[in-house]
């Protein structure tokens, strides 16, 4: 008999592993923040004694889904601005709402979020914004794994002021969270128009001497490839190309106007993609060719953007999407099958990150990141297809119990490391001062 | 002091009256069936004395939605088949699946849907499919409102054999539930290429005869134009009109595939249009005109389609789907803004069902349909905007009570009137001798 410290149990198990392995009736046995063992009930019921028993009852046992692409304090602008024209939404509504910013709405905002995505099934999310310290400090008291990174770009920063000081407020970043076991610093350039040639590659040289991720926003849209082509005479991911940047360690967010020329560059390159499509539609920026991405071997996660452009944080339901948004986009009901969506925004989310030895699928020795689907509810009956129902039928508001590196963060939905009613109450009041400002 | 049977106090009301009119600290006055008043909260209060008091809690206070299409009892076939070309999905696992049908297998599939429903905020539905007679009796014994119809068409069926039987079994209907406060029937000749002129004009009969709706599906997708164009060298919607089926009563599930020349059709004679977008997504049916139906004053409603097709019955989702499809379709952001949207699930809906006198907003004199959003949950908050929260942020989780007729049918998210376990291993049930079936 091994003691462990905690054993999951009677549920079906996705492992999300290279076989793809489903367990009946099974169990993972979890030691610190790692995963010992997964298998059938029985045989782990007699090799571990757990200190803590969670009953799975009959439920989903899987991985905590990963969010590549989020900005997770933009929570407080949920629903401040909606069915406007993108310009009209940036810059008369953002924009002046993000320069009243400080790191205090970004830690309470984030906290929001974390509370959301805990409450949804996400575990992991990659989050680029404003005071990134502030949003890694949030993370850090939920209890969630991330990569943050503070948005670089040439004009002014209402956090760092000139471009010099944010790249010395990253690298600071940088040197603060290196050994944290949660969190990791990324390099983030906003993207090729809010960027110059030499702003990308300083930033790349940051992320090559710290071995760190680099993300930007990339052909979010076909204006932003006419820009882009008026300045340089290339698309966005030529331009990359040609600056340097394209790397297997570089997170291309949205990836919507792609010309074929751009999607070998980005294979070639081996770049990772963050789909968007709620985001997508919403800003009516059209649609990322992901079937083609995939078909070229090109690894795809999913991520909500930020809560003022979807606006909710569920990535079950972004799941949804994905596989129906392509469908009707490509007149092909076989594209984007339940299970291929699944793997985005689980194994494949990881790969997208560079975390894939350490999350995404459920394998022994992987961290405990690991969430647990109630179906005993009337949406999810019957059961013929695991893929089918996560995908088409379960949404965030169905997850019971969500674990990051060994710890619980919620439990039978009520949530461990924060208090929501303050959590909520912060922001409402964040809320409150927004719309007096706007006002006034 | 007037004394009510209920009063539902401390919330946000939306009306959706015809001025969109919302009390901020309102309240609902109910007795019997009917809604009495709805005011300010401490002017209700200083008027009525109401033997029940429900507190909103601060939540939405909103008219129940209404589901204009889709077969309730397909719940036993949720994730059967999902990511196949839809005459594999339709002849290989649906249609097999069907022939196996009873009248006790539907009725226990629509329980299911209901409570499903219920649990999600929908309050009134319209059912197309086999044996209705046990789908009215399931909806009678959940409390639901419903509009539900045989289906017709030139092949025998497994429930009433030849056409003729099914226009008996039609009108048995009619006579059976005709003075039901709940049930409406209506005559629904399933689509333009099963059911030839012949029976269609019959059809009309018997809902002209009987002051019933008609309901039909209708152009879902270029090849069901192909094939009609193939037999009649008309479009479906042509057809229908020489044919002298379109009419103020007659309700069109889907309209994706629909010519200029239609569109004037589906106007002239104010025929009431059905969309079903994540059914038309997931199946790759295409994507229906709908701004372009509404900027021609057509009304429009919203349905979740049949649990193969979707896979759930959750009309907030619906509606999130209905906003953001048509604006990147559109390439758009404005089109489809979130009060058109929950119009088009609210009062539109009633007006399709030709309903609207009784349910659809929340006025005096009205039916007490009326559903209770809890909005003390992190995905929304914060709330700047109630319709925006109702499209774009709210899940049917978030309802937390739920009325119909005056008769509360969940309270808390528990329902009154099923005994959910009991529902739901009816259809495990049923789902494992489909399965067992289809193995043998």
């Amino acid at each position: 008999m091994q003691f462990i410290d905690m054993m999951i149990k009677n549920g079906k198990v996705l492992t999300m592993a290279p076989d793809n392995a489903v367990i009946e009736r099974g169990a993972v046995a979890v030691s610190g923040d790692r995963i010992v063992e997964i298998g059938p009930e029985d045989v782990l019921d007699s090799q571990y004694q757990a200190s803590k028993v969670i009953d799975a009852c009959g439920g989903i046992i899987m991985p905590g889904l990963i969010n590549v692409h989020t900005h997770a304090a933009m929570t407080c602008f949920r629903g401040l601005a909606d069915d406007l024209p993108l310009m009209s939404w940036l810059e008369e509504h953002i924009f002046p709402a993000e320069a009243k910013l400080t790191p205090d709405i970004v830690y309470k905002g984030t906290l929001l979020a974390c509370a959301e995505m805990i409450l949804s099934g996400t575990t992991t999310f990659c989050d680029m914004y404003l005071y990134e310290d502030a949003v890694a400090r949030a993370v850090k008291r939920a209890g969630m794994r991330a990569v943050v990174g503070e948005v670089l770009y040439d004009f002014p920063s209402p956090n760092y002021g000139p471009i010099e000081e944010g790249f010395k407020y990253t690298e600071a970043l940088i040197d603060k969270w290196r050994d944290d076991p949660l969190i990791a610093i990324a390099v983030e350039p906003h993207s090729p128009y809010l960027c110059s040639p030499d702003l990308l590659r300083q930033a790349k040289a940051i992320a090559d001497r710290n071995g760190a991720l680099m993300v930007i926003h990339v052909s979010e849209s076909e204006q932003e490839v006419a820009q882009v082509r008026g300045k340089y005479d290339k698309t966005p991911v030529e331009h990359l190309a040609e600056t340097g940047i394209l790397s297997p360690n570089l997170v291309a967010d949205h990836c919507v106007a792609l010309t074929q020329k751009d999607i070998s560059l980005l294979k070639d390159f081996d770049v990772k993609v963050a789909h968007n499509p709620e985001s997508n539609m919403k800003l009516a920026s059209g649609i990322a060719p992901v079937p083609e991405l995939l078909a070229n071997g090109i690894i795809v996660g999913i991520g909500t953007d930020g809560c003022a452009s979807n606006n909710n944080l569920d990535l079950f339901q972004e799941m949804d999407t994905v596989a129906k948004l392509h469908k009707v986009h490509t007149s092909d009901p076989t594209v984007m099958d339940a299970r291929t969506v699944v793997r985005m925004a689980t194994i494949d989310g990881a790969r997208v990150l560079g975390l894939e030895d350490h999350i995404g699928s459920l394998e022994p020795g992987k961290k405990a990141d690991i969430i647990i689907i109630d179906t005993r509810r009337p949406h999810l009956v019957p059961m013929y297809n695991v893929y089918s129902h996560l995908v088409y039928a379960v949404s965030g508001h169905d997850v019971v119990t969500s674990i990051v590196n060994g710890q619980v963060l919620m439990e039978n939905r009520v949530l461990a490391t924060l208090d929501v009613d303050n959590v909520m109450e912060d922001v409402n009041r964040i809320a409150q001062s927004i719309v007096l400002k706007a006002g006034a």
